[in-house]
């Protein structure tokens, strides 16, 4: 009988973060004269010691005892080979995924988030503001938060808080505190109100709220955190990939396909970065970060300078933008209705190491419930978008009959977010698809901003 | 640092599961007759093969293959020391906790869910009906009917399915079909809706419309299932207890402590039994099942002999019983909503070999607020109740100044229960007592029927 769950101990856990940035260069962040910016200018966002991680070339980075201390409550998580799955595709290819949806919050979001709480504590923080979409990363943060005796605030983006409420409880029940976005409590909340009471709210705007509640506290002991985008998330997002490569030589295999979905870009550059690094050095291996149509950010988009929020608080960054001003389309996989995409991500799309693919929404939840009624976790709607790549890749190794090894992240559970299911199996969902003049629309607000440097590190 | 979670591989899961019956004599069902009944007068209701491991009195029954391999999904679950809780309390004891909620599902109802519909299976049955209180169980048989291919009907307790509507999303996910009960399908429902139309409903009369809905198809291809209160049940959850005494072995300790939160006794009996069969032997441990105080059972319901369920369909058993036309109050553990408890656990509370305790819900989530505070996971109302019990005894173990192991079932988690924990934090939770009287009255109901014998088995 094949072992399923590939476990690894607590000993074997591992004890470094890989940094990308020691294997590749990138268009630094620019200030709003243009000029890239100093870690100083940041510093009323982040505490300094996480911004020295953020621009650190370190290609390893210890990960501290505290830290892994946490972690350990659902770290090392397993590896399992996805045999259900392989049967009911008949394919010779081997699935295996990274169960992420074992942790607390119920996905990866907490890698980072006990992470960034740590350094906040040892900065003296005494309050974190943050933003979430589906409430995935604000369930993530409350938790870390409790674990240090740090307060934490959430911007809920609007239609993610009134379709999923049991996650303001959630966040609740380990002591944080919720409120839809935009709110009242922030001028760039009370300014998108003004405009337009009615609005789905975005990440964009979210971030815009949690910014300002951080900066403009006049305590200084506040803070802002952000669950995606940035180097030092993807940074402590590469446990994962870690593991991973721990647990396949274990069993003797290597990834021939790599694949994760992306919204801001964390789970999948979780699983990929330290895959991403061989590929450097000359492996062959085909990665695929898996976003929707709905939100086509690196599939639709251009790599351009652009702002991480509609306020236009955070730096220029390089990346794939649909436009700081874009929200999204009300697709049911929150976490990925975000219009950029981490730098780093995207710098690896730019010059081909990395190749993106787009998934409508009734293909993933297909997907989704194939991967239930097979290997039983219901997933979550960001982790079906990567469902649908993998049935995908199985069936094309099944059809050119060869032994792929398939690895992908099973970044989150879905039972806080089953109404998508339901519409779904009523044949009630419908596909979004953005027009191409939407697109060109939302790509005006950064016509006249600086151009990223084309660099190719390979 | 010590190691927290203490895993089993594949390989060393227990192949056996253990059976109490050879360790304790008990009284027989009965038929109206009031004469003990045989297997054949439960054909129509349960396949022959789980009728023949009802009644078997062999210790240790083989785990099929195919249930090993469905099982292996999640087991061997993570014995946990709760070295955060340990922690908050500041606790000599050293306090484990067996993780259940771990199972697609989300607790310990897949142990037995599994096996029933492979037998089901075997026997060439086609559909499963079946009842479910909070919805736990009505997921677990869905989730164990979709990898067999076995139809699945669930009446769920109205109440609950008001409350929790995700539920039902999770059970259709996976292929299952729910309804609330008292449903207009049966005529047991039809009964109640004509006297009661707005009943909260219960878990006998929801047993009522399953056995119904089983034993009225013509076809003969469909039978019903119970997700607790009989020997099989109890029987095939003993994996749980059987990994745990593994696990403690590892690392060198054995319980002081053993507790379980009761509502028909079947997640109690997981973790309590294969201990229960070293407390015979000899052994000195202390074995608490943990009640609500609104349906107190075990704690305040005399030893008779009573039906399982409102219509009167099911043998007469020997329990603790509350009155089988008993609709418990709304508490919000409806796992732990139901008149009787299995014959089994009732024989041993009845000759002292386990000490039945009563929680009130106040300080059930109080409790669980800690525990998610500490070690991360937010539990189901049912567990909080035993977390109450285990606070409780780690706090003894600090005033004596004992290092006493206490070891405990995490049962599941309460990711769909989160609404109760809105108002437990909103201070707008109430405890709910039953008076005497009330539990006078309810008890008439069994006063004419045959008396158990009392055994002893120690």
């Amino acid at each position: 009988m094949i072992t399923r769950k590939i476990l690894l101990t607590e000993d074997e856990m591992p004890r470094q973060w890989y940094n990308i940035l020691a294997d590749i260069k990138m268009n630094p962040p620019l200030g709003p004269d243009g000029k890239p910016i100093g870690p100083d200018s940041l510093s009323k966002v982040f505490p300094m010691n996480l911004i020295e991680q953020e621009v650190s070339q370190e290609r390893w980075i210890d990960i501290p005892e505290p830290v892994l201390d946490i972690l350990r409550i659902w770290r090392p998580s397993p590896l399992v080979r996805a045999t259900f799955l392989e049967k009911a595709l008949n394919t010779p290819a081997k699935i295996y995924f990274k169960n992420e949806s074992v942790s607390p919050p119920g996905s990866h979001k907490p890698n980072t988030a006990v992470a960034q709480a740590y350094y906040n504590k040892e900065f003296g923080i005494e309050k974190i503001t943050t933003e979430t979409g589906a409430g995935q990363w604000g369930s993530a943060l409350s938790f870390a938060c409790s674990h240090f005796g740090l307060e934490c605030k959430v911007y809920m983006v609007r239609i993610s808080f009134d379709q999923k409420p049991y996650r303001k409880s959630m966040m609740a029940t380990w002591g944080g505190n919720c409120v839809a976005s935009p709110s009242t409590e922030t001028k760039a909340g009370r300014d998108i109100l003004e405009k337009d009471p009615d609005t789905p709210g975005s990440l964009g705007i979210a971030i815009s709220e949690a910014i300002e509640a951080a900066v403009s506290d006049e305590s200084g002991k506040t803070r802002y955190s952000l669950g995606s985008v940035l180097n030092h998330v993807m940074l402590h997002q590469t446990i994962v990939g870690l593991e991973a490569k721990k647990q396949l030589e274990k069993v003797g295999d290597y990834p021939d396909v790599i694949i994760g979905c992306a919204g801001g870009g964390s789970n999948f550059a979780g699983i990929a970065f330290p895959f991403v690094h061989d590929k450097i050095n000359g492996k062959e291996i085909d990665i695929y970060p898996v976003e929707p149509v709905g939100c086509p950010t690196l599939t639709k988009a251009p790599f351009v300078y652009d702002h991480g929020d509609i306020a236009r608080y955070t730096p220029l960054l390089p990346m794939h933008s649909l436009g700081h001003a874009f929200v999204p389309p009300p697709i049911h996989a929150g976490g990925l209705r975000y219009h950029g995409m981490a730098p780093t991500v995207s710098q690896l799309v730019t010059e081909g190491i990395i190749e993106p693919r787009a998934v409508n929404q009734i293909d993933a939840y297909r997907a989704g419930i194939i991967l239930a009624r097979s290997e039983g976790i219901i997933p979550a709607p960001e982790t079906n978008h990567a469902l649908a790549c993998v049935i995908e890749e199985a069936l094309k190794a099944k059809e050119e009959g060869k032994e792929k090894v398939i690895l992908f992240n099973w970044s989150g559970h879905g039972l806080l977010d089953l109404v998508a299911y339901d519409k779904y199996l009523a044949n009630e969902m419908q596909n979004i698809e953005l027009d191409e003049s939407e697109i060109e629309e939302s790509e005006k607000v950064f016509a006249d901003f600086p151009k990223p440097e084309i660099i190719k590190n390979r």
